[in-house]
């Protein structure tokens, strides 16, 4: 059966009612046979500026005109990843707005069930601050792994508004210091603007984590960076966690977000690298994150974006199971 | 259970996928022990001029921060509506855009088997071309009923754009026009401005019909309006469909509409004024049409404001049944 | 020296930069001669549903034409408020996203200082999860007062989203279980719609909270409801603090707010009100709360209003002062 | 021929392109028959907040969804408005931004030009500073007259942003000043707010001006001070100019302005007040101003409403005409 | 005389009430010398999501800002194709909402007196459904012609929601299936996305269509794609019809569309094409479609860009105008 | 101290609260040590088509998410422009609207004071007629200069809307006119459409300026068309004047402006541009114009896009500054 809703006694108004793409509705404690979980966290406690991404995993579901029969075969490679990768999706997690390690554990308990069952979780967002308790989740299951993050941020802050530890600010620096992953591990693409500050920066590089600014895109080619961005972090690992901050994108193109930042890529551009990395990495997670659709414009291009960057992960996956199967 | 979606196989992108304020989904193939039953008519290509009622269930459900574990009972009265009456959603029907006789034959069917199972049907809107439909429906099942319309039009057109028969400006003529309901049931609430032109107001008066101005709202009262359109509508007939037209509201305070009219009613009037014929009258069905999200500005007020009118007449209608019970 | 900006090294992107009504800047730690100190608490994370009050604030403070040199008599009275009463902005709280009880913690140490230097805190919000630690810190320097309290909502439930203790439908829950304000002192003006639920509507009953709905307000007019409210709260103490929840208003007149509800009040209704209770009362603190600007559409009309409210109460409480003077 | 165009190569892409109601175009140097003559002024370069009421006229015309075919008889009386009076537009003005007294002065050759033949000019802002100009000329052709002024703001100021004569806040003081309308002759109605300040509004008393505060509005009924507004105002003197800034009516229904004031009057009652004044006064002359439609959200309910107000002044003054040849 | 008006006693208030770029006004029975006719289809009851497509022909003609004596050669050629060519407007069609065949049978119509007449249709839409309409037209006068087709979608679905035949997905389907239109004659450039599904893929590729994606213009450049679609359709015919839908452009540049995918081309891409393809080709008639202003935010900027793809196609049918002029 | 507020007792409601980027506040009275003095000129009275350009300082200044500690090295550079530059904010002059040439005198003196005082003034516009105002206030104290203009359109208009001299449209002739700057000293760079005419086109020709159209970046390369344009525009000069007019970048990604033109440059392009030519050129002066925030979009993309085009210019000026230290 496709196209279930959730069950719903127990959750928000901001929550999802209808799964991603139409795929089945499952449970956390019902995976079954599933490839790929997607999960929601509608979570926007840890924003620095615009709140609303506790909306971004019901308007990523939602957006577009498919309904919910829609053709899923990618036009590009007629594969039809959802089948291919037996994607099912387990709706929005009860989380509790402003307390923020509770919220975080809840994030980490889900994430932690859906990997450790073998399965690829992909995590709607919420703001950044989940990939502190994504990763880390992951990190509990499969150890080492690549985390390529696509981002106009950083989000290696030592500590956030008023001085506590985790915001959308900082997850990459908390997943490092308390030893979830190796800053070696860590490589950021798309990188742009006055943030963070110089002593971060030097940080950064020492924990032997490699960014990639918009400005080395434009005068090398974004493939090339890729490219070298890739062979670095999957050095030595053969696992991948994606995350994507759909403020990579230029704000002008995908206005519907926390923290903007001119500059950044266009919508064609992140889509063919996220299906080339779906298809070359292993990937064990994804999250796509900062989709905060009352900034977003009545045609809702943001969500509808952050959308198509998962399926295109998926389709990238796909992809690689499709050979694999073939092999 | 509570709070089901809906198979959604066969509709369209646009169409709903959660029940109002969380009922139990049902089909209209078992509708079981159902007493009122929500319909979706995602429907606006009989729309003059602003379309996108089509969302407009979609809105009307979504609408609020209650979620779907929702406190149900009415403030005023204690009651809870919605168990009061049993009432379940059968989520929207799937209606062909740009074909509009299609359209209001599977309308009419629809509405036609909720109300031979003697359930009270609910209609969601959609353009208010579909109360043509609605109406027709019931007078199959019923027989004669009173029909109070609330709405700054008369909807009593002889003809649409272009020379067809039916859109939003029609469906009140043609009700009478094919015999369906009898010009001396209508009663009008709230009309105001530049339309019908007289010759169609002679029409209507012919007709029997009774049509109550703004200004005559504002010089004696709506209290006084309502009881003596009542009073006249339903002499000698007990049952009563109600069709509200969002844009008898005032257009500032309920903007999303397709035809709005300035110089409407306030909310709490309509409201107030609603819960009362739930009371006074043998609800046999209802209808609240031309919600317009597109329209609607951010903070999607229209949109809720047509939630609650539909609990307000459920409220209403529970009331009387509570009542009903006690004697 | 007027319309001082605050230094602003310590505080957020989404923190004011102007004073309200170009009132003279202060700080918590010289609030000098100062009778009325204005604050702003920038705090969104207890919303359980459109989060943005965070900018309530800022936007409250920018709302309007009248620049910094703002002509303050009001038209009615001739009295300027800002001069008679001294008022005195400090800026915005620095209160961290995400965290709840430091925020609140933070909150309620400001006011206690205000309220502790024999001044008047008026609080900016910031959702209304906020009047906890407002009366609060009220509580401790004050002792008993009447807290009247306008809103759509009674605010009193148990717990909030997740099962945590406090959010913005449970401060006046928490301040009564917590022994801060007695329930005999709450009253409740402008509720409506469908929450809570019963056990909490007898539970408010229980402590002797006193609740006046729209349909009471409709049925018996404003003033009358209001004298008898007041009565009820003020009987037997002189002091009062006034919170104001912006979504008593009618959300077509006040769309941008986090939690809208169908059937409120006229801008026009509360203000006379406002500036009623100004005169009648010994107003010791007061909180306008819950404006969401990225609801409010492009004319801000949400948080002018909210501005408007603001300068109501003090120029009541000034017309008050300027009749004692005269004594 | 109903419906026409303008030719157009003259003036700005901000200009309308239709007539008002689709009643015959027309131009000022060819007035015919005409009774009543619209005219737009593009102009807002007078305005001390939010500018755009160049967007007025146009927004003005194109309001609404009857199409150039409306039906015209107003529903409370059955008069066709723009038949009975005859009336025609000449489009919009050719005016310079940014160009001050050579803007007015074309406004005011303009109307002269129209109340000279001898009929009445309605003129569609722009902003209220163009109401200098419009009484200017219908002065210099009519002479005395009543100023009835419907506004949340006196628009008396001494001068401007800047130090300026001219900006939509002074036309009232510079009127009186260089001798055009004597200070007796006005009322205004629907003030509020903090402007201006008691220096003016002591000016204002000693000129022999009268202020009807919404707060006198609320006390004693809008009728009430309508008639005693008026009958001072008229007494000694036959015509009258209606001046109606669409600020009078409370920003919340009416959000599309550039200097909105909370507070004000409900669209019905503005309607009904200037439909009677039309049938009561003999109007030589009136203007709807400050209609701003960047500000007024995906609806345009703040054109429509001054669009409809027209249309009542209009009605008003059929009714008068149809009662006069009846006798 | 330039910029007329149209006569408007029979259309809609949706329809357009100025021409396009200030060209003369005409109508289908007198068309003159007119070497182009440009025409509104103002329908929108053909989309599967988001309507309003119905104010696109408006939309178009009002956007801009060089009003109605546009300096009108383009900047790059000097050439003023409005001259050049010759071009008039003959407004916006009646089209009943609601009735697909009569529609679509009316726009035929339309179309088919505009090509007889041996001038060249500029059809602005509306929603893709048209384009069945004026290809078919087109065919009948014209018999072979190329069909190059810019869209995200390849609209060749074999039914729509419902079931009925016509919607704005499937006009080139419906055009080879009746036999207007051969599909080796079709190209189609800009694909992307997730439909249709692969069996109407493979019936297209049977009919002898070809489709380019997004991820071909982006791994062999726009220019060549171009090229080699161009040199396949016009194999063997010497005429060409070119119909973009708006939709081929990233969501993000032009939002205010139907049914949007992101991915697509920029503004300058598709500009330079399409001015490209005038030259190149001959033109025998064009669409531009899918623009729904409604969901276009503040700026209205795709609107504006439909406005200068027709100019660019215009402007290339005057380079090759003149240059033939030359020879 | 940082982030100093103005005092405002002069200024309008439009105008800015906050210095640019947290930088010291100042006066034009006692500019200090500054190297840099940004000053803001809320004038939009000469724009031809949308205003609320007088709202562009303000939204320049505000937007963001870093707040006013905001961390200042450019992520590419590692360079703080601010500090190395020393740069100082002066706040909003004082300008009356709808007075054209009183207006443009107090924003030449202004900038004469900065640059008198040997320091560089950045103006923040404000709609393009400003310019004109600047430039001559320059060339009153460097005599000649480059200027290096980046716009959508040339701005050589001989006059404007009604006949007047200055406007939006008119700026670069007026000062080629009246002696102020060369024809030979004008680059323009990103020209397209349909404007202006020929024979404004042939003047500039005749005049020396060189014009590189959008078309011309798009076949040559931007770099290569940068190169070209400064070496002529700075041959035998030393010193540059930038002019940025928003409008240069694509609409689509910038539509907060007053004349949008499809098919510009993208953000990263004008961003790294403007970078290139702070480092190359020296820079005496610079305007960043025509954000007109009513038309962004809630995301405000315009406003924060243009924020950044100004900090890029300072970077580039910061890296040649360091670089001469370094020498």
């Amino acid at each position: 059966m496709k196209g279930d809703g959730f069950a719903t006694s127990e959750i928000a108004a901001f929550a999802s009612r209808a799964s991603f793409s139409g795929v089945p509705a499952a449970t956390l404690e019902s995976l079954g046979e599933a490839g790929v979980v997607v999960v929601g966290a509608p979570f926007d406690w840890g924003t620095s500026f615009r709140p609303g991404a506790r909306f971004g995993p019901k308007a990523i579901r939602e957006a577009g005109y498919l309904g919910f029969d829609g053709y899923r075969p990618h036009l590009t490679t007629g594969i039809d990843s959802l089948s291919v990768l037996n994607v099912v999706d387990v709706g929005d997690l009860n989380l509790p707005p402003g307390y923020m390690d509770e919220s975080l554990e809840r994030i980490s308990a889900a994430v932690n069930t859906i990997a450790a069952a073998q399965k690829v979780p992909i995590v709607l967002g919420g703001d950044h601050t989940i990939t502190f308790a994504n990763a880390r989740a992951i990190a509990e299951v499969h150890g080492e792994f690549a985390l390529i993050h696509f981002d106009a941020h950083a989000d290696t802050g030592a500590g956030t508004l008023g001085g506590m530890p985790h915001s959308h600010g900082t997850p990459m620096r908390k997943l490092i210091e308390e030893g979830h992953v190796a800053g070696r591990r860590f490589v950021q693409i798309g990188l742009r603007g006055y943030w963070p500050e110089p002593e971060t920066v030097a940080w950064m590089a020492e924990q032997g984590m490699r960014s990639y600014l918009m400005t080395d895109i434009v005068d090398r080619g974004l493939n090339t960076v890729v490219d070298e961005a890739v062979a670095y972090a999957t050095d030595g690992v053969d696992k991948a966690f994606i995350s994507v901050d759909i403020d990579v994108v230029d704000p002008g193109l995908a206005p519907g977000t926390g923290t903007p930042e001119p500059g950044g890529l266009l919508p064609r551009e992140i889509m063919d690298t996220l299906r080339r990395l779906g298809r070359e990495l292993n990937v064990i997670g994804a999250d796509v994150v900062e989709v905060s659709p009352a900034y977003d414009g009545p045609g809702d291009v943001t969500a509808l974006l952050a959308n198509r960057l998962v399926l295109e992960i998926l389709n990238g996956m796909a992809e690689r199971r499709v050979r694999e199967q073939k092999l």
